[in-house]
């Protein structure tokens, strides 16, 4: 990320700025004088918070870190340099020299001429104690300062790289971003689970003002229906934001607001198309993801969920495996264990039953196709195939999550369509989405991915509240 | 962006499928045919919509776009092949031979064996005619239906590539990407123009229940306090994704839904940081959506506003101009016009005078920085100045839009916030912020710079509601 032209760049951005003692002074990041490995400085600046202080009686070490990585900065330092503030998360600037380390563990350290707590850290009051295990649950209730955990750290440094891995994932391969409404008026898929938006006045005053937009509007479930109007235009698109869910229900797996990662494709020969694209998704963001953080994914794999790295490995090597609807609850039916829920064709399948399904096949991700008709939303491409009714959905059962990605090829069919919606009422609703299959209608499909279980599952992190920067969900909203 | 790396896996891709006739067909895309300049292939499919149909009596010609390039595809086949519903916007499917083209125009043409329509467009109904220049008042009537023109289309795929191109600048300078949260409990700072957040039901029947999240909550108006959490572990970083204003204002620069680029940074010495930040950001994504997308923007040029091609010229060229905000009063009081609202110190500048102020320094880009203490809201630092006593605040001006960025250093110190929180009444509600202060505190600032008014900038597109795919405004939520 950085190198040697970051190297240069900061010697350059610090000779042209004026500097109190001498000229130049490198301004580095920590991870730049990590990565320094030929090199060694007269005179560089590192700035970052301090993660240990070891005062010792000829020596002061210190560990700086400022979240360019999850390695910390050894600093070495005579003890006269020791302040009262320099403790356990003071913010810090160290000047001195960059030499190679004479000790193992490290490359590089820096002997520091100069330290300066730049912001002190009330020690007493600060949830966090150097060099211990704080456990998950503890550390959430911390929204505004855990991410100076190395868990949190280590967390948000690899949301940020699978958000960069997906994003290029889908430019590589000629995908136009699109930017889906929040604010939708479409209100017909979500029923009760909507959350409903209003100026803050009208909540006040119901009876005050008209809506703000003349009718209801909701945050979205779902971009598919905006992202299918697009995809008559690109071919290929997709879109990667927030989508929301107003289910009261405490959980693991679901939270208010999360992330989705969807995609739309036309011109699809069959549903192997769409399936293709999500396992040349997930392989090629955490093949990108594992080489671009693997300090970060290795401490989750050490402290959090030890066996998770066979286990994604075991992702990554195979192909993934593919089972009809119907196949699946044969082997449901034939299962020596007992479900809650008992399996029966035409019945949703429930987690008892996905978490049976991925442990059968061996612990790899599972497509199942072909799900029954009467389930499933009316954009779903009709089979047209009997006697048992289905259409042309997917769903991407992985071990851990459950459920990862859910898709479908849409029924572009202008008179299916019509006539599905005539029966449920919502001809007039979908006038527009009904147009898109008047002018160039195309066979098209598309899936979503949940952004948070994708982070679930490539870290065995088994809360989801642990991979959202600040989650949202019953009774939660902090900050 | 495919290249002849594109045509082999096309090649391959196509291959392993089976083909109805012959082995391999490559399947291409629009633009991996174009751009197949030195190849021949002897069977190929292209699949696209129809741009242009014109049947001569010895030769048909037709255009087909699939969305992946600006240009078409010129097809050339035998008049026989040409059907009844083969007409302007149905979407085709054609194979045939790949050739270099005889004419000037074009490198290359696909000479057609088969052609089938795989949707027919109804044409009387279609709200777009060929060849034909729609206002923009008139595409905007039509969200589901407007990306299949030219404009919307160029529009974009601009948008599109200036989201990555921001994203890639923030990574390639060791930025983190942060999702901050779009559902927040924060009220303070917005005022009357939030929008707040209910279950549907609860909407319905408001004695019905308890709030959802057990407090009021809003959609966000910008992520930054939740940045400056982030600042204080990552050093650099960033976000990019929506905000909300419930301002009932009909205008060409405001929408209820936009997108905000969002970017918080450490360990800073002076607002110049900020200020290089933004100038940096703004020049090397535009020089990257030029490179990337130049027939796009020259479509812009050519058809929506030939006047702003020489003006970014002259942004891109030059550094960005400072004033103070006590200058720029000078200058306004100087200035040898009327304005509808005085200029006074102390007063906030409107657009009138932000106007003023770009072309009196010449059409390009001014940073005002330094306003009045007073005006700003309370997480800017003070400047601890006087008799005019000002915060550390940047607005960023430019030509045609006016405020694009907006900026300052954040106030770090305990002691400055918290006596300015106390006299706001806002001591219990900014616990948490203050904590930021208390622990390992850190000179820092920020900025934010509105997507879509950037967009407006780089093109020439005089109103905000034709850079946003499905814009949101009073009294109109479509779709």
């Amino acid at each position: 990320m950085f190198g040697v032209r970051g190297l240069l760049q900061a010697l350059r951005r610090c000779s042209s700025a004026p500097c109190p003692k001498h000229a130049p002074v490198a301004r580095l990041r920590v991870r730049e004088a990590l990565e320094a490995r030929e090199l060694t400085f007269d005179d560089v600046k590192v700035q970052g918070w301090v993660r240990s202080v070891r005062s010792q009686k000829e020596v002061l070490f210190l560990h700086i870190n400022d979240g360019s990585s999850l390695e910390s900065l050894q600093v070495v330092a005579d003890p006269s340099l020791k302040y009262r503030d320099l403790n356990f998360g003071s913010a810090v600037e160290v000047q001195g020299k960059l030499l190679k380390s004479p000790h193992q563990k490290q490359n590089v350290e820096l002997k520091a001429e100069n330290i300066r707590v730049v912001g002190p850290c009330d020690t007493l009051m600060f949830p966090f104690k150097p060099r211990e295990k704080h456990p998950l649950e503890y550390i959430r209730q911390f929204p505004h300062l855990r991410c100076r955990t190395n868990t949190l750290r280590s967390l948000l440094r690899v949301r940020s790289e699978a958000t960069a891995a997906i994003h290029s994932f889908f430019q590589e391969n000629g995908y136009v971003h699109i930017h889906t409404p929040v604010i939708t008026s479409n209100d017909c898929e979500g029923g009760g689970e909507l959350f409903q938006i209003e100026t803050a006045n009208k909540v006040k005053e119901p009876e005050g003002e008209s809506h703000f937009f003349d009718v209801p509007a909701f945050l979205t479930v779902s971009g598919q229906l905006h992202l299918e109007v697009m995809a008559g235009a690109f071919t290929q698109v997709f879109a990667f934001g927030p989508a929301f869910r107003a289910e009261n229900s405490q959980s693991r797996r679901h939270l208010s607001e999360f992330y989705m990662v969807e995609a739309e494709v036309s011109f699809t020969e069959s549903l192997q198309d769409i399936m293709q694209v999500i396992e040349d998704l997930f392989k090629t963001a955490t093949s990108t993801v594992l080489s671009r953080c693997p300090h970060e994914v290795e401490f989750f794999y050490k402290y959090v969920a030890p066996a998770q790295k066979g286990r994604l490995e075991q992702m990554l090597k195979n192909k993934f495996l593919t089972l009809s609807y119907t196949e699946a609850v044969d082997i449901l039916k034939r299962a020596p264990q007992t479900f809650i829920f008992k399996p029966e064709w035409g019945q949703d399948l429930q987690t008892e039953h996905e978490k049976y399904l991925v442990t059968h096949c061996g612990e790899v991700p599972v497509f199942v196709i072909n799900y029954p008709y009467d389930l499933k939303p009316f954009y779903m491409r009709d089979n047209d195939d009997g006697p048992q009714h289905t259409v042309a959905a997917v769903d991407l059962l992985v071990p851990g999550v459950g459920e990862l990605c859910g898709g479908s090829l849409r029924e572009e069919r202008l008179h299916f369509l019509q006539s599905r919606l005539q029966r449920l009422g919502l001809l007039d609703t979908y006038q527009w989405y009904l147009d898109l299959r008047k002018f160039g209608s195309i066979p098209h499909g598309g899936f979503g991915m949940g952004f948070e279980r994708y982070l679930q599952c490539i870290l065995g992190v088994s809360n989801i509240k642990d991979v959202m920067p600040f989650p949202r969900f019953p009774h939660s909203c902090l900050l």
